[in-house]
């Protein structure tokens, strides 16, 4: 016990929700706690802040760490102080959310996680201490948040058909998009690069492929576009 | 020296931009340090947060004691960790937001706040510590959240014309808007209740008086309504 101070202190963690998207659905990363408290439970990847990382280096490095997941996009999401959320002390987290394309990526449980697993949005365990709620945040944020950000293309490979971006925004939002509608509006934005590739390896017939363009969407917003879908 | 811990904690505190509008424009309530660091300068009301309070009652409570303001719409912002953003130690600070009725609120200094004082949004003093990037951050949180959520009525009286409600938008973000289509736009989302009163004390011709109606508003966002200005 070396270190002292005048005042009592909550402890400060920071946990991270982690969205990915495949052909199946929107996934969250869930890692199987082998420590008390709860012991065996689901829970969002996280840990203590160390005295000497800023949060959003702690957050990267408990993802790394509890998942082996690398250089994802990471955004925080608020922080919960709730006096008893925690059994063994006050404990203050502070709140991420992650979007991550599956296709990139491999995981691997590590440290205080036994398994880290990702479950289907629709099917999802009930996790421990209140990361139910916090997952719940996250969720919201992230539905409120493609309309008006284009974060959703975190989720996708970079090359994309238009198919698969109104699907990924048809799954984060939960309702169908019309075709020609979503088409007309993202295309109309200028934000899309067109390829000179088609989709490969697809029984049906094989669709144009895009690119999200990052330097002409900062360009465009810099003179007061705004992204919407 | 009473509270020991295995590992080093930061120290956290909360932080609360306070808006508030009146006829000259939009203010932000400033202190003025008693206390080292930045002993003299202005900062934006803020302490530690107590081991047994929850971040929302530390914000509130720290109002009240620097500045004598109670019950306010108070927003969390974001959480603030850079490693040296105090020149003391670690301290990770957890930032609100809160918009003020200046009509209702006396404000008065108190605790290690040597004065409190309204100061307007273009002619602020330089901040202690990064308050001035708070409120920036806190700015731009409220020109955002203002088109999409109904929060600046808090910042009216409860009874206002549809003058002063275009005001305010034009206020906060900063570019005029077209008195036909605001008022066809505000009246149309049919969140306004029309009152049998008209203003009182004005040179020119009274104008009718509205209130804000949360209730309709909280029934029409549950059927997929969407504010939007």
């Amino acid at each position: 016990m070396a270190y002292k101070y005048e005042f009592a202190r909550p402890a400060l963690t920071v946990d991270c929700v982690v969205f990915g998207l495949d052909d199946e659905g929107l996934k969250v990363l869930l890692i199987e706690r082998a420590l008390e408290p709860f012991r065996g439970r689901w829970a969002i990847p996280g840990g203590f802040v160390r005295v000497d990382e800023s949060l959003d280096d702690a957050a990267l490095r408990e993802l790394q760490e509890e998942t082996g997941l690398k250089k994802v996009f990471l955004e925080q999401l608020c922080t919960v102080g709730t006096l008893d959320r925690d059994p063994r002390e006050r404990v203050v987290t502070v709140a991420y959310y992650a979007l991550v394309r599956l296709s990139n990526h491999r995981v691997q449980a590590a440290t205080d996680a036994r398994e880290a697993l990702w479950f289907a949005m629709d099917d999802l365990p009930t996790l421990a201490f209140d990361h139910d709620q916090i997952l719940e945040s996250a969720y919201e944020r992230l539905q409120a948040k493609v309309r008006y950000q284009p974060i959703g293309f975190e989720l996708l490979p970079n090359k994309f058909t238009l198919r698969q971006l109104q699907s990924m925004y048809e799954i984060i939002l939960d309702r169908e998009l019309d075709k020609r509608n979503f088409r007309k509006k993202i295309l109309g934005m200028g934000v899309l690069t067109e390829l000179d590739e088609v989709e490969a390896d697809v029984a049906h017939r094989a669709a144009r492929l895009y690119r999200f363009n990052k330097a002409e969407y900062r360009r465009l917003t810099k003179q007061g576009f705004n992204f919407e879908i």
